[in-house]
């Protein structure tokens, strides 16, 4: 089998969703990964770092996708305004599958070991968000704050977007968070009644 | 050695403090912790279930209380003042002894092995915060964004205060933190002038 395969992360990504699926993410290998995708474990492991990673393909380009929209926001922006914009960028790059990012979520919900690495490649947006809010001349603990409220901003509104019957795209849930948590912050807010 | 070794839990934790800073968290081992607190390996593990969890010691008292305070809330409480009482709660408990908590944080800092420990145990206290603000009938997407929202505010909170030249108190921090957040949120803020 040659070094060069089309299309060879795409399938071993398909092959990981329907064998973890189909077997549950612990008893799957990354040599069945690959067997199902037709490749060998070492075309696997060109792609993905580990059994784990194939879940978080195309990570580090949103993460810069998301960055490079929060440099580019406006500088007359609020820090939670550029935050605002960068999850936009988040919103347009990952409201393409929703049936495939379901899938995705469950499976990532079926392992502790599948939340950790998503607890971890939040925390590095955060970071990465953070340290572009200081880069726009933000000061900590605000640039901290802002970076870690859009994480969770992020994180919400993709959740409600995978559960909403009435089908609104992402970019509609991370404006309607966003709302919601400015809701939320501000001081003497009450709960909604009924 | 007996079973029952009275404070063999402090002193397993001021042994691997130490170690920890002197020789690097990678390389110190449980023997090495439990020799130098004069105790075994096998007291070690009915203490702690692993070499990371040493640095974790109250952890489930601490969420507990949290949690307790939440739920002592009065019933009239936002759900954000809810969550503020609990870290209220939290900033006493945890505002004993500034000295330990930064040398603790700094070796947390030096190994992603236990960062990644620390994101476990905060998403594991924002679900607790997230479970107690349902119980008091609010329901999602606000109940994760306000639990979320108060975890963000601790881990800010304890950093300024171990970082704050004043020695101001976390209960302080907690509350600073608290208006920076609501400050952050809202709609049409600006970045403040210098």
């Amino acid at each position: 089998m040659g070094r060069w395969e089309p299309g060879a992360d795409a399938r071993l990504r398909e092959a990981a969703l329907r064998l973890f699926e189909e077997r549950g993410y612990d008893q799957a290998t990354v040599a069945d990964v690959a067997a199902v995708a037709g490749l060998t474990p070492r075309t696997f492991f060109r792609h993905y770092a580990d059994k784990r990673e194939v879940l978080f393909a195309g990570w580090p380009e949103l993460r810069a996708h998301v960055v490079g929209a929060l440099v580019a926001a406006p500088s007359s922006s609020s820090p939670l305004e550029a935050v605002a914009a960068a999850l936009d960028a988040a919103a347009q790059w990952l409201d393409f599958d929703r049936d495939f990012s379901r899938r995705r979520q469950a499976i990532i919900e079926s392992s502790s070991e599948l939340r950790e690495r998503e607890l971890i490649k939040f925390a590095d947006l955060s970071d990465a968000l953070d340290q572009g809010l200081r880069g726009r001349g933000v000061t900590e603990p605000r640039a901290r704050i802002a970076a870690e409220t859009g994480v969770t901003v992020l994180r919400v509104a993709f959740q409600e977007w995978l559960d909403d019957p009435q089908g609104r795209s992402l970019r509609e849930h991370v404006t309607l968070t966003l709302s919601e948590v400015a809701d939320v912050a501000r001081p003497g807010s009450r709960r909604r009644p009924g």
